[in-house]
């Protein structure tokens, strides 16, 4: 394995989390990795909410279903679909903003955090509940909440390779 | 900036090719790079078509409208969106594929290869030629067509953070 796509096989999703708080120079990087992804046309759709709050987190372990882990810091990816070029935005934002998503996911993985991403979008009533605990504007929708923190667990690194899911020029 | 993270700045659009095979080995370490994403439920609903005819190259790119680069490998990344558990491959698998695509192009990145990520999903025009061309079966969605090669372009790492994206708490 070279040793420079390591992460990758390193990230795995952690649900148990230290009761230490994350360093702000950790979180600028992880959106710094965010914002490196690649999006259709360059439109770049997305928007980071990035919550600290006690109350708010805890608002949103109960509207999720399957985010219950208690983590110092939720990060909530949002496509930004108003404005104008509405057309490409619409179409691609879920693709960008997931491999955003992705690369913050790996970005925590090298910084030593753990994450798990719980999606949101399309589930309707995740998508409502989410956008009134963030006062999220007409137009910018919530992807998934991506919770962060010192992982309490260890897990191995990992493929899930499989050769049958692999063809060769056609299906 | 972190060594371990490097990577995620480093991979940038490469649209440049030189006329250089690829390797059998780098293909397969994408290809677990792409399998080691996270998925909803870990239903791994992905299937990958690996192209380097040069017949089935040429037609996907005289089939999409920004695929113009002359590259030795083509790599598409689709859903499987068949079989039991249809609604939550049908409603994640989009999230689910574009996670795997970064980690794809990531890899490629790591193993000195050049990557450009051409949307084929959702138009529709592009998800029929797309089928035809691969032979997909029905319930297996073409999500995109990364062509991958060794760069003759050069671009610098970087990052496209911005900080009006980030709020804290709400939007």
């Amino acid at each position: 394995m070279e040793q420079s796509i390591k992460l990758i096989f390193e990230r795995r999703s952690i649900r148990k989390f230290q009761d230490k708080k994350i360093e702000e120079e950790k979180i600028e990087l992880m959106l710094k990795a965010a914002m490196a992804a690649p999006t259709a046309m360059n439109y770049q759709p997305w928007e980071f909410v990035v919550i600290n709050d006690e109350t708010k987190i805890s608002q949103i372990r109960s509207s999720l279903t399957f985010a219950k882990s208690l983590a110092p810091l939720v990060i909530c990816v949002c496509g930004n679909v108003g404005g104008v070029s509405r057309l490409v935005k619409d179409r691609f934002w879920v693709q960008d903003c997931s491999a955003a998503t992705e690369n913050m996911l790996l970005a925590a993985t090298g910084l030593g955090l753990g994450t798990v991403w719980c999606g949101v979008y399309p589930i309707t009533m995740y998508v409502k509940r989410i956008s009134e605990i963030l006062q999220l504007p007409t137009g910018v929708i919530p992807l998934n909440a991506i919770f962060v923190g010192y992982p309490a667990e260890e897990k191995e690194a990992r493929t899930q390779y499989k050769a049958e899911k692999v063809h060769f020029n056609s299906y």
